[in-house]
């Protein structure tokens, strides 16, 4: 198979319409802040996967549900208000959110699912939300994926968006998708948010099964601070528009489809990292040598987490030293006589004695924005994970403190 | 009982000496590097505590085996190299040190605690240090307890310094303490050292027990970062000169004791926290409503180990919604319908409801440089726990980028 090409767009699938507007949530009318995406086709499938925060934001409840049933037909979104902690009133105003949208797109309410990200424990503004819903189903286009794009940021400081074409039985499936997010991210989800959209013939459950695998792969691989959102959340429509045979893992093409899909949502993940708040290198964590994959990944998520790593690393200061502290005191098996590290593929410390690289090599590696540091954990397990994260710098500090 | 009184200095009680001296590990000759506490009294005993992290440092490895005897006369300490991370050299380092120092002073090496703290991963220097052992012999004092507090710090900005006197058996006892630590830190000790003499009459396995029990309520209730180090140490000497009646848990005056130990240690453990990296606010976290009182210190780990709570802090954002989502992650029983935080007094949540507090009455909080956050975890259970930690700030960040 020809390997799909991806390109830095949110193109809309043939029978997909969406619009991003400034309806008013954010004081700055320079920044949009509602989004709308519809699909007209009437036997769409949606697959979503949502934060694994017990708080979660009254629209990532209903979503839940809504995804259970594998229909919906449009996504409404609203950023600048996360809609979290905000008590009773907080799942009336997603309700409504929803019921209004239907209203003016014909649907019923629960084909219709609600996004929100922002602040979290403030109470929604609903006079603009309600006139941006009005905005949003007047200037829905074929062509408003970069508008929808730019409408669901927060503090990214670019808009999201990969897309790919690939041919499965002779004909043409589109895969487009964008998303946001730069702070508060980790595995697992993050403020995050994600769309999805193909005109694939897929029935849900597949869709479902495709998503998780190209989410395990992605979003669940990065962390900007260890903190995981109430309303993360990545949906996926399929509209079948493109008539190929029903996708499903028997399907001759299933791999390719499941690549494709892979590749967008991992190019969107990376995205984030690359934007992730205040950052200036992106770091690629390998381990090996765990007794699991589940403690590679673990002791990759510790060090992630860690300040002094993160801090360490927006400098020039090779926190590999701070790497091994963590590795003793985040609970994973470990041998303390054979650790290894690598930054790149320069050896760092080998068997836990400081293997002394060569000043100028390690020093061209730290001023670099993007390196590896490879871990062994000594154990002669076959577990390994990937992580990948960003240092933690003072305009990180200086972004959240407000 | 009258209860003690504690002054802010590290007084050696009668038959200790000590000093602290610049021996050249730190190139700047206005900052001192090296300490050494001796006691004169041959039946001196020690306790000891020691960081919980796997990847420990050559001294510290020393150390424990000593304190299993409950004899030691002596600590050497350097500050500027942590000796940790440095393969065989680092063991003949440490080794070299104590018997060195044993030497100068009449003891046999494993009379001699040994402490390092400062950078890991570098081999240490050791000229330097064998001059200074020998300017350390020369300059023991019996009012050296200040330059040796001087002598331990590394980003500290201060020395850190507590000691008070009881009277038991109509003996007056003294117990004089200090320590560092700033950066690196977290519960189970940290990078942390500190030193408690005493001239108290107690046998080595009720000092252990007395100060284990300190050190649960003090050093392991503190938060910088949430990095647990490879060199934390606490070591007290009791040389037993003020010859009141062996102190033990059926000793009348053992609570009076007790107190006044906890009371060093505690002092101890707090100013490291006010000192913290970078801190402009001192923040004491409560969590109640918990299952157990493990969850409850889960929890309020989990939350003081947050960067975005941790930024928030710094500045003026109300971190509270920040908590929330920490306490939907961080694995510990809630219940998320019944969710409560109070600043200070305060009621910012009630039963997961925003109680929209009055805005100046929140700011007035949010500005000050010490406050209390009260978590109720909603399940109804008894357990509880308190964890000091502080805010995250650029200036933190500056510390460690290099």
């Amino acid at each position: 198979m020809n390997p799909p090409l991806f390109t830095e767009s949110f193109l809309l699938p043939p029978g997909f319409r969406s619009a991003g507007v400034h309806a008013g949530i954010k004081a700055d009318p320079a920044k949009s802040d509602m989004a709308l995406i519809v699909s007209d086709v009437q036997d769409t499938v949606v697959a979503g996967m949502f934060t694994t925060n017990k708080i979660q934001a009254a629209p990532v409840k209903m979503g839940i549900e809504t995804c259970k049933t594998g229909r919906a037909r449009a996504v409404i979104v609203n950023s600048g208000n996360a809609n979290a902690c905000t008590g009773k009133q907080g799942v009336l105003d997603a309700q409504e959110m929803a019921e209004k949208t239907a209203g003016l797109l014909g649907l019923s309410a629960d084909e219709v699912l609600v996004s929100s990200t922002g602040s979290i424990g403030k109470p929604m503004n609903m006079p603009p939300v309600r006139q941006g819903i009005a905005m949003l189903s007047e200037a829905l286009s074929a062509e408003g994926g970069a508008d929808t794009a730019k409408a669901i940021m927060t503090t990214d400081t670019r808009p999201k968006m990969c897309s790919t074409t690939i041919v499965v039985d002779g004909k043409t499936v589109t895969i487009g998708g964008c998303c946001k997010g730069a702070g508060m991210i980790e595995p697992n989800m993050a403020t995050m948010l994600s769309y999805i959209c193909t005109d694939a013939k897929i029935e849900a459950a597949d869709l479902r099964e495709a998503l998780k695998t190209a989410v395990s792969r992605s979003f669940n691989k990065i962390s900007i601070d260890g903190d995981t959102s109430t309303n993360d959340s990545v949906i996926c429509f399929a509209n079948g528009g493109a008539d190929n045979d029903s996708l499903n893992p028997d399907h001759p093409d299933w791999v390719l489809f499941q690549t494709a899909l892979n590749g967008v949502i991992f190019d969107l993940a990376m995205k984030i990292v690359w934007d992730g708040e205040g950052m200036t290198k992106f770091i690629e964590l390998q381990a090996q040598g765990a007794v699991s994959d589940q403690e590679a990944d673990k002791a990759l998520r510790a060090i992630a987490n860690s300040f002094l790593v993160k801090t360490g690393m927006a400098g020039t200061y090779p926190a590999w030293s701070r790497m091994v502290d963590v590795l003793g005191y985040c609970g994973v098996d470990i041998d303390v006589d054979k650790l290894s590290i690598w930054y790149d593929e320069l050896p760092i410390l080998i068997d836990s004695t400081p293997a002394l690289p060569d000043a100028e090599a390690l020093k061209k590696i730290l001023h670099s924005n993007r390196y590896t540091v490879r871990l062994d954990l000594g154990t002669g397990g076959a577990g390994e994970a990937v992580l990948y994260t960003c240092d933690c710098t003072e305009e990180y500090v200086r972004i959240n403190m407000f």
